[in-house]
């Protein structure tokens, strides 16, 4: 199946979607097939490459799928590129409790002949409070 | 002095240069004065927009300059936007020692009327190998 994401938005939503069904060809659709394509995983050593991010996230994936709510996106748009800054709310399962646990995420696509492709993903743990708060300029709502 | 960065290089170099020396001022011209631009420090929480951005490095700032040498750079370029993905090596000097710790930075240009100005910070720590280490595809480098 050919696959063409319109926008930025659609080939985030299939990215998180990949990621819940542990789908791993789907995932590497989303990721543009270049070798300069970037993804640093939490505590991870950074990966440079498609086929060395295939085999970084197949290991990941081995464990079952993701269950990963992103929420809270800013979103900076540029001619041929979208930099998504994310709050990624991920649910684990421990042996007693659900837990969520937050990671800033930094999803970049780029626009190419076959649609909005991901050039890059960094993810980094979060704080707690991540979840409902930034340090923002509007007035009001920092002080 | 009007500021006019020429290159995404050229900013990334002023941003690190302007860190040595703690300029609050010539740090916050490399930055786009928007609301939109965000910064993650290491461990902390998002921020957004150029006043707050100001106000967190001004903290930061507050303890003296940060030794940061940029190094292993890989840049994905697009028309009007430019991302640089890179280790920060932070020269740390401690009571008995010096020491370097490592975090990796995406740093994401804008090209404006005014030329190339940064966006996004999104920095997070690294595992001591990423000085010299990628997982990547290249054969030969990894197995």
């Amino acid at each position: 199946m050919p696959v063409m994401f319109a926008t930025s938005d659609e080939a985030e939503l299939a990215l998180y979607d990949a990621l819940e069904r542990a789908d791993l060809a789907r995932l590497m659709q989303v990721w543009a097939d270049d070798e300069e394509v970037i993804c640093v995983h939490p505590g991870g050593l950074r990966v440079v490459g498609h086929a060395a991010i295939q085999e970084s996230w197949q290991e990941i994936l081995a464990g079952g799928g993701l269950h990963i709510r992103p929420s809270r996106s800013v979103i900076l748009h540029s001619m041929m590129c979208a930099v998504h800054s994310l709050i990624e709310q991920i649910t684990v399962n421990g042996p007693d409790a659900t837990e969520v646990a937050h990671c800033y995420a930094t999803n970049v696509f780029h626009k190419g002949p076959t649609g909005w492709r991901l050039v890059m993903h960094h993810a980094s743990a979060a704080p707690m409070q991540a979840g409902v708060l930034d340090l923002h300029d509007v007035p009001g709502l920092l002080h």
